[in-house]
């Protein structure tokens, strides 16, 4: 049983308002509940319904409190359209652009604004070990339900920063730039340097102005030779092959 | 003005069943409207809002019927959360694996069952120059309106059939079979043959058993050498990233 005061509380963090005031996120199923409790992040509540923790033998496999609540309460809470088992309440990770390695590739976000999207690039990023994401302000937050559901469990290992591409390329001035582009080098041909700054753009208009003139190396993935048509890749496709040919290069 | 019992006709053509039943499906937006109007495909009818048809200086780029209905009309027959401007019925494409070109590759869908995994996946195929897919039959129609939307038009432009699988490579004895797994030859390694059959499988149980079994070749995509913890790929992102290597191949 969960109270009302609370339901309307955990609700409210379907609001990007409402999170950045508390500085809380939801985390919903056991794939990314499992991910989070086994992170470092802060875990505030968790809820279970009793099918779930009886399928887990009567307990969590960690030690937090949770409460046990009815399948019509998770529906209330939850997020998303099919509601979870479990869900918790997360404080959501802070980090800025000075704790990024600077050995390390920084892959940077230009206004991505597809939920879905966002969370499928954090999710590629953390399998081809990309630990480092910059997102320009207009990018949907990554604390958005749909996001952290899309990254199954990534958002966990990947650090996520928000701020001024101009900046941080101003900033980060010993870093090589790329952009990705509908013309270009030849992504197979490119050589990418060991700490690159990879941009990628929005999903209709691309990289925006302002941010080209500060690219270095415009890239772009060729179509094939029987192609006739198709104007673009999905944007976390894109991305998705960008960091597969940076990963190969560097094994 | 539209008739109520239109309305009721075309929403029912949301549902499975239905598009199955009258062999037609539909077809949203701007973007992928002017695609099937400029495409082989059959248009059964097409509803324009006036703000729409002003914009396009009140006529249509094509010589086709059209009705002028109201933004509320057109929620109300829109399978979208965001109901279009401008939407046609539009019969579905039958094609079999007898149409399909013995000199290309085909695309092997085992049990892809989320809508845009499928749309996307198309949509990539289309932009690498893969003109011929083969779903099993428990992948998500391609009629499925978030399907359409989300191939961004490249439904128009690649045969898609659907049937058994283990049929299928019998049928198609000459053709190399590769399939992605989580183990195998590295991607990058393999030369694929110029007519293979490409087999990608369901997002989280990966390719069934039963045509794991009929691949000659397993494939597979490797982590950065610096990832922890990712299980796998988005389903789209994977078919994306094979399709670049395919491609880059072929070139």
């Amino acid at each position: 049983m969960i109270s009302k005061e609370r339901i309307k509380k955990i609700r409210a963090l379907h609001q990007k308002k409402q999170r950045e005031l508390t500085q809380e996120m939801l985390v919903e199923g056991t794939k990314s509940c499992l991910e989070v409790w086994n992170s470092s992040l802060e875990i505030v509540s968790t809820y279970v319904t009793q099918d779930w923790i009886d399928k887990m033998d009567g307990k969590l496999p960690i030690n937090i409190d949770y409460e046990i609540i009815s399948q019509r309460e998770m529906g209330q809470i939850s997020a998303l359209s099919t509601p979870p088992e479990v869900l918790s309440v997360v404080k959501i990770p802070q980090y800025n652009a000075a704790q990024f390695d600077s050995q390390q590739p920084i892959l940077v976000l230009d206004a991505i604004r597809d939920p879905g999207n966002l969370g499928t690039i954090i999710r590629s990023a953390d399998w081809f070990g990309i630990r480092q994401i910059f997102c320009s302000e207009d990018c949907v937050e990554f604390s958005n339900p749909k996001v952290i559901q899309a990254t199954m469990g990534s958002f966990c290992r990947v650090k996520i920063v928000y701020g001024d591409i101009a900046e941080l390329i101003q900033n980060q001035a010993d870093r090589a730039t790329y952009g990705m582009f509908l013309e270009g080098k030849l992504l197979r041909e490119v050589n990418f340097e060991k700490n690159s700054l990879i941009i990628v753009g929005n999903e209709s208009e691309g990289i925006s102005k302002k941010v080209e003139q500060l690219i270095e190396y415009k890239v772009h993935i060729p179509t094939g030779s029987g192609a006739a048509g198709a104007e673009s890749l999905n944007a976390s496709v894109a991305t998705g092959i960008l960091l597969y040919e940076l990963s190969t290069q560097q094994h």
